[in-house]
């Protein structure tokens, strides 16, 4: 299983159903950035999956991307690793286990596990489409979200924890907690388009990722998060 | 995290819900098993569960002895370690990972994580109370129980998989075809009362598990089936 995670600190995540330029993609990097994901909720389709990562390629070429795998059609070959994620307070066992049973039941010994990271998602934003999705179990304690938190690291033996609040800024609380209570790689995503966001979730996380800020900001909210962190 | 199945050929699975003589106890010491599992689904309590323990621990001492949460109220300090169930085929999230997260807010620190193996079970068998209290999806074909068993191995990080056919004798197939799949240490358990159907089962798994034939046949059930996998 791959480390990637770990050697990041920053991250940018694309969405293949919303537009973005070369222009742009060019710019991210130049922007000190670790990392692209290819990844969202809605309308992902293979076509706008594979149509974006070759963009990112051709335009950034120096940067590992990722794609996080939400629809099992979309999988796009030839990216550096997959992000697949269990998202631990999902209200169905279907994104604990139901499709990444069938996924295997499908390609068995051809899906490639050592480009695969294990992502144990807590999705914290009961207005986010991805908590609908996933029927997520929204609105914990601190103390809950933590004890997710845990039961990933433990019992599952996840090295990596995504803290998805898409769409708001977090509870930094609920973070704070769950940085005390595990050693796996954090990773923080939800409503950091700011230096100043970048920076408080960026103490307690160990990698930040920034996605909609992009398209709302623009490029600037890029450059102030990253330096951020850096 | 413990590795202790990895050395067990033969287990015996004592029901804390089922009266037990020191007699028979001390002669399950002398039938070569490798070890006592303590656990059932129905009427554990503590007090029953700690009675076990102790009478296991004074007849048999030279015997590890385990328990298998399935209630956390019932866990016995002392033990020499906690297998933790995890269901795989569970049709609700609460056997997935749900009592689990409880487990953690509410022991944190005191749980003992060099003494829990984390079992990820395959419960087969739709007519046995495990299966109703999980909701588990049984009537699974081969593939699809081995793809969840890859899913434990691969995503979940699980080096133990528990294939409970509880009352019933399984099917062969199936357990072959979980065999091909996963390098985990593949545990058996279920309807094995004779010399035969530990022969067989104990091809395909690495460590067979003999309950209620102990109570339905008596000693010569576990004689039997020691001899079958030694």
């Amino acid at each position: 299983m791959s480390t990637a995670w770990k050697t990041w600190r920053h991250a940018v995540k694309l969405d293949p159903d919303r537009p973005i330029t070369k222009e742009l993609l060019r710019e991210i990097g130049q922007t000190g950035t670790d990392a692209i994901l290819l990844g969202g909720t809605q309308g992902i389709t293979f076509e706008k999956s594979h149509r974006l990562y070759t963009l990112v390629r051709e335009a950034v070429p120096h940067l590992p991307v990722w794609q996080e795998v939400s629809k099992r059609t979309a999988i796009v070959p030839g990216v550096d690793g997959y992000g697949i994620p269990v998202v631990l307070n999902a209200g169905s066992t279907e994104w604990l286990i139901g499709h990444h049973m069938q996924a295997v039941c499908e390609y068995g010994a051809l899906i490639p596990w050592h480009k695969v990271v294990v992502e144990g998602y807590l999705v914290l934003n009961g207005d986010a489409a991805v908590a609908k999705a996933t029927e997520a179990k929204t609105g914990l304690s601190a103390e809950e979200a933590a004890a997710y938190a845990v039961a990933g690291e433990r019992l599952f033996g996840m090295n990596t924890i995504y803290i998805e609040y898409s769409g708001s800024y977090g509870d930094v609380q609920t973070v704070m907690e769950i940085r005390r209570s595990t050693n796996a790689h954090l990773v923080y995503g939800g409503g950091i388009d700011s230096y100043e966001k970048g920076a408080e979730m960026g103490e307690w996380a160990d990698t930040i990722v920034v996605g909609n800020a992009l398209y709302e900001r623009g490029i600037e909210a890029v450059y102030e998060t990253v330096r951020a962190v850096k």
